[in-house]
């Protein structure tokens, strides 16, 4: 399942970046597992990781090689997570990169690798290499498309946005794509996004891009509140655009940060709407909260009720269950006679009773929608944050209990 | 659903205290839905109430009641939480309490107020009212077994507990019953739990007997994750029995008091053994961690993990989500070289990786029994905490989308 339609864009291709695909057969003969992505030597590249402290094997040695040189390559690859899997999976990833360095022509540190797949197997080394002589000579501009469909596990659909952008000086692209249905929770990038543009940007501005992008993107979707231990988030800039250099706070930055974090939320979004199970998009809008941190307790206790999940499922305006999780998020402070909840444009709880003109139709009316946003004011200040997820449907269940992902 | 087979004991009748029956019709005509409970004058009553700041009318006005004076009635309804009802909600506890007061002859602060159901509507006051002749007509002290089932509302059987007990002085009888399927994480107690003795106890002492009882027993069990806003749980002594007044210290008191422990714990279990949709019981006992908040962080973000809830209802041992979950529970320090995990008796993650001895055969077998335990060692000090829960079922999807509890 999975809510609404969704189409890939036609990929503009972003110069300095070339896209190879595979097969390895690591879970299945045939299927496109390896994903082999070479940036230009110019370029600059910030990444985010998993923030669970079982952090994978890959997770480790990519932060590893990113601190230590620009990296050259992306070797990513489906099927097998390589974590929880100790010493032996840190030689894995090592090794894979090695040959890979040694094939292309470049230092071990210049290639970071990404796994996603089942928790607690060893990496098949063999097979990935195999595989690589095929990703490297598939290696071509025009593969964002390949690449989206390569980087899938429990997806039922890629996810890619394409953008062109004119800046005072020329012509930017950005093109990024993502993947993520299961196990999304993510603090500080989601397994696995991917964004290169041909601008010009410096590492600190681009660390600072991807920081803030990802904090109202990734950072901001729950669809089992389980926090993967292969999240990753990439930002490439090539460089090889013709447009000047962005420097903060300049009007072409102002554009350029916007445009980026546009590109993130859509690609946060899409894991959203691909979640597994998902019948419905919900946006969890918290305001009038003391703080961020306020908003964001609130609005993650609601994303990961079930009780609340179950009745967006049913289509069940059964409003008390989000009463009832305001109420045990955890503030110090709340005065609940100043709580509002509304659905969409339906006002349900005011001054934290039942609002004298809700009635069960209006409620039912908006419950049955596809795409719902809960509302909740919390009277006590400014800060807002909000917060995108799924129901909790039989589906679910059937994925995560009948499969091993 | 529910695990295992369970019976009601044949409650010992505790001096002191009668019960009586009655149907109000309030969701269900002829169903038994008001349960009231008279202690004797002598009785001193400890309470603790659910923490959700949404608290419901009823715990608003029993707190209130029991502050100030000794109660003598507990007037308990199904059907309806009276929760999420503002003002009229108050006025609507007070008035069921006030005519109750009147009719047996005490003041209105004597009678505490418990309802469940569902929240958000008002409560049918006069349906109560209608219904109070009938309960106090039935008044009646062999009645614990009826009270037990009075008092269900999604569960799929009566919960109850009786114990009698030889000290020094004389004979001391505890009995004591409990509801709760779902909505049930709580936080303080859960909606409901009434333990009665005949024991003299001085509140003081009351107070921290059930304090120290709730937070081994109904705060360590999660079904859903969702904190009740009318979880209550009651202890009364009566003070009836021959035995002498229980002094802190001696031998009869840590008798006592082990028992009383037991006995919280046994209703607490059989709340998440009748989980909605549970096929199994599962214990998560967290060791080795620096400090007990540490091990009931892990303890409940694996009670409420999705991931392990749904592996557990296909009795996948999908132990890498375990793991998972271990690494994004947010300690601030974690050595997953030291973390280990066993299932009941198989060793799975030794060091942070794989137990070399472990097969998926092994995994297989263990996970498909119906009580399960889930060993964790941080290996980071000597705390050590107990949580209990279910599996995550299709039943429990069907049951919260499909009815309004």
């Amino acid at each position: 399942m999975a809510v609404g339609v969704s189409k890939l864009p036609e990929f503009y291709p972003v110069n300095g970046v070339r896209i190879g695909i595979a097969s390895a057969g690591i879970k299945r003969v045939g299927r496109k597992d390896v994903v082999l992505m070479e940036v230009d030597k110019a370029s600059t590249i910030s990444a985010v990781f998993t923030q669970n402290q079982f952090c994978a094997a890959p997770v480790q040695i990519a932060k590893k090689h990113l601190g230590e040189c620009g990296a050259r390559y992306l070797l990513i690859n489906t099927g097998n997570a390589n974590a929880g899997t100790g010493v032996r999976g840190l030689d894995d990833a090592v090794k894979t990169c090695a040959v890979l360095a040694e094939k292309v022509g470049v230092s071990v540190e210049s290639v970071l690798p990404f796994s996603t797949g089942v928790i607690g197997e060893y990496l098949p080394v063999e097979k990935i290499i195999n595989a690589l002589d095929e990703a490297i000579a598939n290696l071509d501009v025009n593969a964002w498309s390949k690449a989206a469909e390569g980087i899938m596990t429990t997806d039922t659909r890629p996810k890619g946005v394409t953008r062109r952008l004119e800046l005072s000086s020329g012509i930017v692209t950005i093109s990024g794509i993502s993947k993520g249905a299961g196990m999304i929770c993510p603090n500080m990038a989601t397994m696995l996004g991917y964004v290169a543009c041909d601008a010009k940007i410096a590492k600190p501005l681009l660390d600072k891009l991807l920081s803030i992008a990802v904090n109202t993107s990734f950072n901001r979707i729950s669809i089992d509140g389980d926090t993967s231990t292969n999240d990753s988030c990439v930002l490439i800039a090539t460089g090889k655009s013709a447009s000047d250099e962005l420097q903060e706070g300049t009007a072409d930055y102002l554009l350029f940060a916007e445009t980026i974090g546009e590109v993130f939320k859509e690609l946060a979004q899409a894991i959203v709407r691909d979640g597994e199970g998902a019948t419905k998009f919900v946006t969890v809008a918290v305001g009038g909260a003391k703080d961020s941190s306020d908003a964001l307790k609130v609005g993650y206790a609601i994303a990961h009720s079930p009780l609340v999940k179950t009745a967006l499922f049913a289509s069940d305006p059964n409003w008390g269950r989000i009463l009832a999780v305001v109420g045990r998020a955890g503030l110090e402070c709340l005065d609940v006679n100043k709580v509002s909840i509304s659905l969409d444009d339906v006002c349900i709880v005011s001054g934290g009773q039942k609002c004298t003109s809700y009635t069960e139709a209006l409620g039912q009316e908006v419950m049955s929608r596809e795409e719902i946003t809960i509302l909740i004011d919390l009277g006590a200040g400014d800060a807002a944050e909000t917060i995108w997820t799924t129901d909790l449907s039989h589906e679910y269940v059937t994925i995560n209990a009948e499969y091993r992902s």
